[in-house]
C-alpha cells in the first residue's frame, strides 16, 4: 500500500523528520510518501497558519489521490482541512491530533497533551471535545517553545518538553502523554525512556492507524459529510 | 462605526443581498460596508469549499482592518475561518451561524436549523454542539436545494424552504426557526409571515450582535487563542 | 424604541447605577426606563432572595408591557424568572448572566466569572452550564464582598473584585472575565483599565443585545415554553 | 418522623390527593403532614406559576420548619424553588420531578415522562438534564391535558395517560414511565396494572426518598449554596 | 420485608461491619440479611477484583432471591455487575456508589468522594459520569490506605480518611463527602462529628433508598437491559 | 508479533470465524491466535452472561500472557472484562466495540450499530456514551436475532442485518455502518456490497487497531488504572 505523509507546513527538514518517524514503524508492503505544503507558512501556531496553509494542503491531498495514495495522514497537530481532505480522497485520512488522542484513549484511562505554544492550548482542548475524549483528557499544557526551535540543533527545546511531561505525570495524574506537535516526533523514544511513561506520538500513532484502516478495507464513507466537493 | 461584511464565497448578486439585509437593520451611524472574497468558490457546499474561501476571506479581514473596521460580519453558515478572523481582527467578528443560534437561545427554548444541502447537515451539527447549544437544537434540516438555487429568480427554492419551516414546528416541537445559508437572508420577513413562527436570518442577527459588542465596549481577546497571528 | 431595565431588588441606588450604565450605551433612539422591584429583599444573595424578589419583579414586567415596552433586562446576575418574565413579555427579555457570558464568547475563546459572594458560585455554575457554556468558562470566582458593600461609598470592594480578576487571568488562564453582579456594572470601563483584559458587564451587554434583538426583528416565541401564562 | 409534604399550588382537593399518596406508602412511625400553598395559583402550568406560587411555598416551608418538620416534599413536578426551600430547611427537600427521575433511574435502563400540558415538556426536559439523566431519559411526552382535568370526576385524563404511557412504551423503547404532574399520584397503581409496566410516581418516590435520607442520618448541607438566607 | 446486603468480597469481617451499618437504619419491619460472597477476593481494588468476585456475587444474588429477598444491596464502591444482579433480581438492586452520590446530589448542590487507592479512583470517575452526576462531583481523592487497613484495629486508616475529608472540603469547595469505600461504613458517624460536613456511606444510603424504593412498590423493570438472562 | 483474540464465550465455531476474520486482514508477520474462553456460557446476551464469561476470558488473557501475546483482542461487542484485561496484560488490549466505533469516527462524521438482539441497545449505547462518541452515533438496532443464529447455516439471519443496515440508512441518515456482534464477522464483505456503505467489523478494526499500537511501540500503561491487579 501506498501512505503518503504530508506536511501542511513549508518546512522541509520538519517533512522529512516526519517522514524518518513513520518510515520507522510503517508495516512490510507499506511505501511511505512524504510532501511539503508549499507555499504554506514554515509553521503552524494558531488559527491564522491553519488556513493559510489548507489551500496547499489539500494540492498535496489532490496530487497524492492522482499518485493513487491508499491512505494519508496529516502531520500537524491542528488537524488542519481534515474534512476537506476526506472530501477529496477515497482512502482514510487521519490527523495526528485526533490519531495521538484515540491511541491515549486505548491505552491508558486518562492522558495530558504537551504542546508548544500557549496559544495552541484552547485549539487543542476543542479538538479533544470534539473527538469525545475530553473526559480522558487531564489537561492540555504548553511547553512554551515555538515549533521552530524543534528544528534547532542545540535547542533546549526536548528538555523542555520533558519536564512538562514530567510535570503533567506528576500533577495531572495523567497514565499517558500525547505530543502535541509534529515536530516532536523524534523525540518520542527518548521522551518515553526519559519519563518512564507511555508517550505518544501522533505522526506514528496516524501511520499505524491509516495502515489498520486500510487493512480493515475501511475506505472514507463518501455519502454524507465527506462526499467529494461539489463541482462548480 | 464601522461595519465590514464578507461574504466568503465569490458571488456578488449574494454579497449585494446580504449587505442589503444588514443595512436594513443596521442601526443610526453604522456604515455598512460589503466585501466579496473574490477568487472563492461561487458558493460555500462542504469542508473543501470552506478551505478554498478561506484566505480569500482573510484577505479582506486584512482590508477591513486597514479601513479601521469597527466589527465584521462573516456571512457564511459554515462559520469559515472565525478563529483565523479574530487573530486578525481588533474589532469583534462574528459568524451568521453563532449569532443565529445564539439568538434563537434568547427568545425561544428549542429551535431547529433549515440549511440548503444534506451534505451541510453534519457540519452545523458540530458547529451547534461547538457553540454549547446541542441540548435546545431540536435538528438540521435540508431543504434539498443547492445554494445558488436561491439566486435564482423564478426558482421555487423558497418554497421549498418554506415548507421545510413548516415541517419542523410540526414535527421537531420546536419554537423557533434559524435559516442555514446567508442566501436566504432576503426571504426572512416572508418566511415569517408564511410560517407564523419566529424566523431568525444570520446575517440580520450577526449584524445587530456585532454592532452590540462594539457598542458596549468590547473587542475581540488578544491574550490567548485570538492573539495576533505569529510573524514568519 | 423603549427597553426597560428592571432591578429585581428593592435598593433604588443600584437602579440607578443599572440604569446609568444601560443609558451610557443605549444607542440612538433607545429611550431606557428603570424599574425597581419595591418590595423585593434590598439584594439577591441566594435562592431564597431570588425567589422573594420574583413576584415584584414579574409585576414590574407586566407594567412594562403596559408601557408597551418593546425589550426587557433583568439586572441580577442570577437571571431570576426568566422563564416567567418570557412568558408575559411580547418582546425580547435578557438576564444579565445569560448575556454576560454569550458576550463572552464571541469575544474569547474561554473566560472566568467574578462574583461577589461564595454561595453564589455554584448558582452560576449551574446556569453557565445550562446556557451550554461550561466547555468556556474556566471558573466561576467570588470576591468575597456582600452585594451592598459595592453600594458604600469608599468601601474596598472594587479593589477585592480588581484582585480577584487578577488572579483569574493569571491562574484560569481565562481571555475575558465576566462580572458576576449587577451592582458592578459602574465598574467595568475603571477594571478594564486596570487590569487590561477585555472585563464583560452583564447589564451593558444584555442591553445592547436586548437592542440587537428587536432591531432584528426578533420577539419571544410564544408557540412553546414561553407561551403567555394560562388563565385561572 | 415528621413529613411535611406541601402541595404548592392552592387546589385543596390536590393536597388531599398528594397527602394520600404519601400515606399510602409513609413507613411506620412517619407522621406525614399536608400543607397548601394558599394563595398560590391554583395549579401550576409553566414558569409564572412557579414564581407565583414559590413564596407561598416557602411560608409553608418556613411553618413546616417552625413544627419540627425532619422532612420536606415539595409536590409540583416542576421542582419549583427547591433551591430556596433548601436553604431554608434543615432536614432533607426534594422535588417530585428529582425524586421520579432518580427512582427510574434505579430500577431501568431509560425511561420516559408523561405529563400534562405540552408547554412542561422543555421545562422537564431541562430538569432532567440538570439531574443529569438526559441520557437515561427517551422523550418527555405530554397528553394534552390541562392539570385539574385530572381533579374532575368523570373525565377522560385517565385514559388519555394511560393511552400516552402505552404510546411511550411502544415508541420510545423506554423501561419505565415517570408520571409529570403531582396530580396523577393516584393512578399509579392503575396505571401499573393497565400498561405492565414500571410507573412510578414522583410523590411516592419523594416521600419514600425523604424518609431514606433522614433515616440515614442526612440533612442539607449548610455549608455552600444551601446555608440558611443571607439576614437583610 | 427483606433486605440482603451482599458483600462482594469473601472478607467476613467486613460484612459484618456492614450488615451492622445497614441494621443501624433498617425501618421497622426491615429484615436486614448479611451474605458473603465467599470465593471471591479478600477485596476489590481494580477491574480484576470485581471480575473475580462477579459470579460469587451473582450466586449469593440467586440465592437470596430463592429466600425472598425484596431488594438486594451490592456492598462494594465499584458497584461491580450491577447490570447482572438486576437481570437476576426482581426486586430493586442497588450499588453503593450509585446510592451514595444519589444521595449526596439530593443534599448538596457539590461533593466530592474520598476512596481508599489512587487506582480506584479512575473507576469511581467513571461511574460518577455514568450516573450523570460529574457535574456536581467536585473531586474523586484517595486516602492512599488499602482496603483491608480498615479493617485492621488500631490502623492509622480513619484518621488518614478525616484527614482527606478535610482536605476535600478545604480545597475543593464541596459541600459534602461521599465514602469511596464500604470499609469506611462504620466512620460515618466519627467522620461527621469530626469534620462537621454531612459524611455520606453508601451502605447506609443504598439501605434506605432499597427500602424506599420497595416501599414505593417498586420493582427492577423486565422489559429491557434487566430482562432475565437468556437461558442457555 | 503474536496477536490473541479471545472468543469470550464458549462457541467454538464462533472462534474459528472470529479467527479467520483476524487472520484475513493481519499483517505479514502477525501470528494470529485463537482461544476460547471454555467454561463461559455459549454466547452473550446481556449482563449476566458478561459476568459469567469474565473469568474464563481473564484465564485466557493470563495464558496469553505466558505465551508472549504482544497484543489482545476481546472479541465481543459488549467489551467484556476490558479494564481487568488492561491489569493483567502488558500489551495493548482492545475491545471490538471501542475498536469498530473507534474505526467508524475516522472515516465517517456519524454511523450506527446494527447488533443481534434488542436486550443489548442499553448496554452499546453505554458504551458508545463511555468511549465519547454518542454524537457520531446516529442509532444502536437491532436485528432481532439471537447471537447463535448466526452461526446456524441456512438462517436467515444475514437477510435480516443486511435489511436492518438499509433501513439504518435510510432512516438514521448515518453514514457508515458498525456490526454490533462478533458473529456477524465473516458478513463484512458481503454486506458493504449489498448495502454499498462503509460496514465496520469490530473483529476486523481491533485487529488492525491492536497491530497499530504495538507497531507504533505502545504498551497499556501501568501507572493508573491498569496497574497490576493487587497481590492477595
Amino acid at each position: 500500500m501506498r501512505l503518503v505523509v504530508i506536511n501542511p507546513n513549508s518546512t522541509a527538514s520538519m517533512t522529512e523528520k516526519i517522514v524518518a518517524s513513520a518510515r520507522a514503524v510503517a508495516g512490510a508492503g507499506v511505501e511511505v510518501e512524504g510532501r511539503t505544503a508549499t507555499g504554506a507558512p514554515p509553521s503552524i501556531q494558531g488559527h491564522h497558519d491553519e488556513v493559510m496553509c489548507a489551500p496547499h494542503l489539500l494540492r498535496e491531498v489532490r496530487e497524492a489521490e492522482a499518485g493513487n495514495a491508499d491512505a494519508i495522514v496529516v502531520a500537524c497537530f491542528d488537524d488542519p482541512a481534515i474534512g476537506a481532505c476526506r472530501e477529496i480522497a477515497t482512502g482514510p485520512v487521519l490527523g495526528i491530533c485526533e490519531a495521538g488522542v484515540k491511541a491515549a484513549s486505548m491505552i491508558a484511562s486518562s492522558f495530558s497533551v504537551v504542546t508548544t505554544l500557549p496559544r495552541s492550548v484552547p485549539i487543542i482542548e476543542e479538538m479533544v471535545r470534539r473527538y469525545g475524549l475530553a473526559h480522558q483528557c487531564r489537561r492540555v499544557r504548553a511547553a512554551a517553545i515555538p515549533v521552530l526551535a524543534l528544528e534547532e540543533p542545540g535547542s533546549n527545546a526536548r528538555n523542555l518538553v520533558r519536564d512538562e511531561i514530567r510535570r503533567a505525570v506528576a500533577e495531572d495524574g495523567c497514565e499517558a502523554v500525547v505530543l502535541g506537535c509534529a515536530g516532536m516526533s523524534d523525540l518520542v523514544v527518548w521522551l518515553t525512556e526519559e519519563t518512564g511513561v507511555p508517550v505518544i506520538d501522533g505522526v506514528t500513532a496516524a501511520t499505524k492507524f491509516a495502515e489498520a484502516l486500510v487493512g480493515a478495507g475501511l475506505r472514507t464513507s463518501k455519502i454524507g459529510a465527506y462526499a467529494p466537493p461539489t463541482p462548480h
